[in-house]
């Protein structure tokens, strides 16, 4: 699709100490497109600056702004479009990135090549949400691990995931760990009679992504977990354009982006908006009522954000991780719905049944929760 | 260099509302490590759990804490190191990163193939600080942004980089961009009779940098501009492990993780540690005084650590950007001291008398800074 002349964002500024928010919000306008004094920006190349459309207070010392970006800053590249959206202006304080348009999203990304349908047709499973957990610790074998593997699935959960600490260390290699993996969960589906999908992490040196996901593809994998805070996000791109299985994202070392209140890019638009039409198919994202902060009221925003109808671009499954247990994960359904996975993991381990008898309570509950 | 068996990372750990500092920090040793419940981690792999070393309070609500890490759990990985220094640490509050063992960076990490003696060489100035400034707007094309580049140069300019904003778009692809701008620069040291070196940004998708990079040598570049936040902070490593022409690193993005009391990773460490070990050659950052925040002795703390002494790793050279302008460079030098580049923009672009003559009188005040 064709580039929009210009593409909104969204800003957040927070004022303290006198500042003047509109003067912040011109700034921005700047620091976003020529950075340099307006006088000196020659005559013929003024289209090229940022325009403030629009400035309203809403709280005490809060203000929205919606700066207009003309598309020839971005180009056709994904990557500048980040850039454009919130480079500079990240270094500076009381400026949080809220919102941006769909049209500029839908002209340079792909969206998740699978996304929530796609997954669903993966599992054959059409109405109920699904659940995931997370292969650990680090510092098994490839053996154990995958005999961890193989009770999840003989188990009957729908996703399991490589925790995200497990890379290629010397207790087990990026191809043993797969290899034997892969089979372990094959033999699992053998005992359960469903489906279950394996996700390793690919997540490594940017230039190296590519290379695992195909390596991940070539062993039989079913998608693959990345980080992209930590590869960049345009990896995410890459992938999508040409993918032959599913991406989850996790959210390892992207926290100073969302955690707080005045900087940054709020939660539902970085994962469940961007983070989405770069490409992933499922979202990680740290949930409420755990070890982590974020509220229920921002989970369900993410949750939305994921599910949004946007023209181009499939929605992604939100993936809510910490905080559920097998005794909470009916009451979790109940809060998000349906076109969830939620992702379990210190619980299964817990349980004094073992990891099979774990894991088919907890897809039990899952299911009943899901029609209750 | 051989992996130490450990290595200790220091947290600043801000705990508010009667939170326990110590079960925070004994919460990142589970967090960063195997992310499970300690009675579910099978004991002949208990050797992957961090350990907190030592703990001590160090104002009202806040705490040190020395945590040591297997070093089993990076193997011999650069990103995987990110995501064990602060992976799902980041999604939690008051959790500030403050110090990494060298012994870690030297072992995993090449450092700036020139760092600031390889760069001094590269100029042949050996005994002042080194100028700077930035191509731009963008909008204009090739051969627009070439005339200028050629004023620089003719002017005396140490470094001309491009502007973080122009990668390839419509007003001008990157390679017509380059071919242009390094002739020109060409041209402009025949009139100034000394070296300038040309920068070009090549900030693009993080598996497209390598090959940016190579075209950018090809075509006779003389170093490069990357902003890591939005590329991945392993390209740099891997471009400095096989380096032809150094890499000047710019903050874009890179905000959310350093401009905050108590979350993300402390200024000096990220930009003047971690991206100097990640390979670095010039590290930019939002300088004190001008439109950015940081106050004068975060950028000195920034300065020593890109300088400071680090085995098998070079120093890079600190490069503040903004706040400084024609008249006030004088005492940045003062400031700042010789091993330092002064980044200067807008200034230059305002000067009356064209951009031949400002840069003339920056270079001149820069070096009369130097040798007061």
């Amino acid at each position: 699709m064709e580039n929009p002349a210009i593409f909104r964002v969204v800003y957040q500024i927070t004022a303290e100490n006198g500042f003047d928010a509109e003067q912040i919000a011109q700034n921005i306008c700047i620091e976003q497109s020529v950075e340099m004094p307006l006088d000196a920006v020659p005559h013929h190349v003024r289209s090229s600056v940022a325009r403030l459309e629009s400035i309203s207070q809403t709280d005490t010392e809060r203000w929205k702004a919606e700066i207009a970006f003309p598309s020839l800053l971005t180009g056709e590249d994904p990557t500048q479009l980040l850039n454009v959206i919130f480079g500079n202006s990240s270094l500076l304080p009381g400026i949080k990135v809220i919102g941006v348009d769909d049209s500029i999203l839908t002209a340079l990304l792909p969206g998740p090549a699978f996304g929530i349908d796609g997954i669903r047709e993966l599992l054959d499973v059409h109405d109920r949400p699904l659940s995931c957990t997370a292969l650990k610790p680090v510092g098994l074998s490839p053996e154990e691990l995958a005999e961890r593997a193989y009770h999840f699935a003989s188990g009957g959960i729908d996703i399991i995931k490589d925790d995200h600490g497990l890379t290629s260390q010397e207790s087990a290699d990026f191809t043993s760990r797969l290899t034997e993996c892969i089979a372990a969960v094959r033999n699992g589906e053998q005992k359960s009679g469903k489906r279950t999908l394996y996700f390793p992490n690919i997540t490594c040196s940017p230039s190296k992504v590519l290379e695992q996901y195909w390596e991940a593809v070539d062993l039989g994998a079913d998608g693959v977990l990345i980080a992209p805070q930590l590869t960049g996000l345009e990896i995410l791109t890459e992938i999508a354009r040409d993918a032959s299985i599913p991406i989850m994202a996790h959210p390892s070392f992207s926290g100073s982006m969302v955690i707080h209140d005045t900087r940054g890019i709020s939660a539902p638009l970085y994962y469940g908006k961007l983070w989405r039409a770069f490409g992933a198919d499922c979202i990680i994202y740290p949930n409420a009522r755990g070890r982590f902060t974020f509220t229920l009221e921002l989970c369900k925003a993410i949750n939305r954000q994921c599910r949004a109808s946007i023209s181009g671009i499939r929605a992604s499954f939100p993936t809510p991780g910490g905080g559920i247990n097998r005794d909470s994960v009916s009451d979790w359904v109940k809060e998000y719905d349906t076109d969830t996975i939620f992702l379990i993991g210190g619980s299964l381990y817990q349980h004094p049944g073992g990891l099979e008898t774990a894991t088919s309570e907890f897809q039990q509950r899952l299911i009943e929760g899901g029609i209750s």
